[in-house]
């Protein structure tokens, strides 16, 4: 199953969370089995020359893609959870949201100097989660390895805020689609 | 790897999230990569002589193990998730939480009647939440063909809870373990 097969597994919700906004509803595809599979496949494709020794996820459908691309590629899984989740020692991060900010923490055990770790997410938007990913690596000690996401909605320019980090997307969608 | 030998990555947290709780932390398990592939291995074991298409996992850790286990499985994710964050039409199931109440929902449209599904979580304690699961897959008009979990704390009688339902656990822990 190629990428093109992948993206019709996804469905477009008009207005949702809010008015003007096409919210990219992966459920579907999750819920097919060899659809499923295949996207993570790929995934693992696009990021097997990457040098990496842990995935960096964030709660809760990050969790998705980067646990199963841990699984596929027998590395560790570092879980980025909310506040007050996680019941040891903690780094965090802070990303902004439309009203306010918000956090995420990851065990500060969980990296040790120079570890590389390989930031996964189901969606790049405008970056600000995946940047907060990228922040929480580095203040535990460790190097990111790249940004690996399912979906880039390319029109937000969340590569441009990634930069300059290596960012590897499975499939890009334009302004209207 | 066995059982015990995954077991050893489990850590125990005392007091948390609350005191005379002892918290089984399983970060230090999923960082590990062979520990981890080891730990989906030994679940999609337990469960391969089910009956299943779907599996079916809550946000926001359940879905580490779950979709890992789809992963392997090459079986479809159904995603419950807390209130306001599915797109489309839902259906729902309440559970008690120390004090209130909580709901997970699925869209309507991830069980079809007759669809056998297996609720996999990584912990049961008193089964409230894998009963929820359970309950929202019958709203749908499903069956359940089990409940997976990596880590039963026995001594709470989650296992009760949930009769008739056939229940999988890797790992089980007494009181004061």
């Amino acid at each position: 199953m190629n990428a093109a097969e992948i993206r019709s597994y996804i469905r477009e919700v008009p207005d949702f969370p809010r008015p003007g906004v096409s919210f990219k509803d992966i459920t579907p595809l999750i819920e097919d089995g060899s659809a499923f599979h295949a996207a993570v496949d790929l995934l693992a494709r696009a990021t097997d020359d990457l040098d990496y020794e842990r995935i960096l996820s964030a709660e809760a459908r990050g969790f998705v893609f980067g646990t199963a691309l841990a699984y596929r590629s027998r590395k560790g899984l570092i879980l980025a959870r909310k506040p007050n989740k996680l019941p040891r020692e903690t780094v965090a991060a802070t990303y902004q949201l439309e009203y306010g900010e918000d956090a995420l923490h990851i065990h500060a055990d969980s990296v040790t100097p120079g570890t590389r770790v390989l930031v996964v997410d189901d969606l790049l938007a405008t970056g600000g989660t995946a940047r907060a990913m990228c922040q929480l690596v580095e203040n535990a000690g460790g190097k990111v390895a790249g940004v690996a996401v399912l979906i880039e909605l390319a029109f937000l320019n969340g590569r441009k805020t990634l930069e300059p980090y290596h960012v590897v997307s499975i499939l890009s969608y334009d302004a209207g689609e």
